[in-house]
């Protein structure tokens, strides 16, 4: 009887749409469950078979393949999988995937879209209110009962009025400024190209926006031409007043670089969420009031997971349905 | 020569109009140059007289009054000060002064105005992104380098579409509310009576206002109808889940109860720049991860008090050129 019903059960889910996953999607892993009743994983990781070989065996039936923003995919695995029509990701970025070869194929691709974008939205400003008025170094001053001993703590310095830059105006750098309009600042921006669309005065050199800002806030995509976009020289047009605030990724910024600049005090204060080999944080860094340091959180609530579910399921299943992917990514 | 020179300044100094000083005005006496050219202070504390001798002595001449936040003006001093029409007050608050006194009489009042309300809005925002996304906790995990060994510090909260109330919608809750509708807050309020003008949901009863709040912030005045109007009843309305922000006054909240609540976790946390005897801070307070703690900073920065510099001439100007008081606080 148990077999029988057992044997029903794996006829019904071998009718239910094929979605290949080539490592685990720590998002998602949570909550398989709710997709279990929509779809088949067909989990490469799990198989004692050889990846190519998996890959091959699975080749005509697989059409959508789901991964995390740490999973390549390579042009030899896209080469295995011809019938590959779709990829989901559960990443905002795509440097994980090898565009060029999906575009002449004409693969679809959907990302994480906005999921992520409110909360590191979010986290920046957290991070700018508490370099500037000092809230973790305030903190920490009352913590050690110094506050009855040696009085009032240094002022901080106020949020509204100040210029800030913003490097990258996508998903995230929008939802900072549509805040920081409400704080009373005054916004410009620095992006691969000028945006029609938006007033705010934009900058074609990221040293030009520093110099003509109290502050920048980095939320743009690490590409080769973004790596070290922050360098030395930048960091000195921001100047020693100034505020830098990182949500982007770690590499954005030469570390080295602006760990000399904070400590020499040829810059005013730091506030970051991503470092360059993280988990390690320069330890010169651990000592300084001026800085706030933040463990890669920004993006992540339960909530944005809870909102990442439901895109990565509304985007499978749009795609077997022939309908258009609901965060699908487009050539620019 | 010289002598000569000096008789000349004090003559023309005599010309100027007298602005009377109770006790010292803190705020402005590291600027008192910019007004010693347009006002002659006359400063009671300096003179050998008992006060009610020198107010008397100088009752004809006194048509104006400077004061800080915690000089009283009291019924008795306005008796001795028969010609007195108008004063300056460089804090928003008006608890210092007998108002029923100054009514029956017509004294002009002007106060510090909104000089201080944006910065304690930006506080207050501060202080809810860092409890909710553990910005001051993780920035200490970090600090004590336990990133690398123990792993990812714990998700926080999001705070778009998390129902705030605000408990006190005058110039700071406004700009509070503002910024809140940027991060996509739902808002509502309690207040001493509806306002016609505002959309948001009024509630009359701060427990009512808590039960339907996932964080509650706190920026009234304090009064005698608002001592300890959070007590033990709103905070289990606002609930486990529930976040507690207070930039307005410590006594606004039973303290102990409020210890009590955050040690058993029937609240879930609170950031407070203020507290019931400053600066003694509750010493349970101070090994808790789920709190942020600040040495009653919101309102002040030196862009603030240049702010409050230029206001607070602007409302003496005023006076002694027969125009409206900049910033006059009306009766209700």
């Amino acid at each position: 009887m148990a077999n029988e019903e057992n044997q029903q059960q794996e006829a019904e889910m071998e009718k239910l749409p094929v979605v290949l996953q080539l490592r685990p999607v720590p998002a998602i892993a949570p909550v398989e469950d709710r997709f279990l009743n929509k779809f088949r994983f067909l989990k490469a990781w799990e198989s004692s078979m050889p990846m190519d070989l998996f890959l091959t065996t699975h080749s005509q039936s697989v059409r959508a393949l789901l991964c995390s923003g740490i999973t390549p995919v390579t042009a030899d695995v896209l080469r295995c999988l011809p019938s590959l029509q779709c990829i989901v990701t559960a990443s905002a970025g795509l440097n994980h995937i090898d565009l060029t070869e999906c575009r002449s194929r004409g693969i679809a691709i959907a990302n994480a879209g906005g999921c992520f974008s409110e909360n590191s939205a979010d986290y920046a400003i957290g991070l700018l209110l508490d370099v500037l008025r000092r809230i973790s170094a305030a903190d920490r001053y009352v913590r050690q009962g110094l506050w009855p001993t040696k009085g009032d703590y240094p002022l901080g310095s106020r949020l509204g009025g100040k210029r800030v830059g913003i490097v990258g105006l996508g998903h995230i750098g929008s939802e900072i400024a549509k805040r920081l309009v409400a704080f009373g600042c005054r916004i410009s921006y620095n992006s691969r190209k000028k945006k029609s669309s938006v007033a705010f005065p934009f900058y074609s050199h990221v040293r030009d926006l520093a110099a003509n800002s109290d502050a920048l806030i980095l939320c743009c995509a690490l590409t080769n031409e973004t790596h070290h976009i922050i360098n030395r020289d930048v960091l000195l047009a921001l100047g020693e007043q100034g505020v830098i605030i990182n949500v982007g990724r770690g590499a954005l910024i030469d570390e080295k670089e602006l760990v000399q600049c904070l400590m020499q005090g040829e810059i005013g204060g730091a506030g970051l969420d991503v470092f360059e080999n993280e988990p390690d944080v320069p330890k010169e860094l651990l000592v300084l009031d001026n800085v706030v340091l933040s463990p890669h959180t920004a993006v992540l609530t339960p909530e944005a997971l809870m909102s990442l579910h439901d895109l990565l399921m509304a985007n499978l299943e749009a795609f077997f349905s022939n309908k258009p992917l609901v965060s699908e990514v487009k050539d620019e």
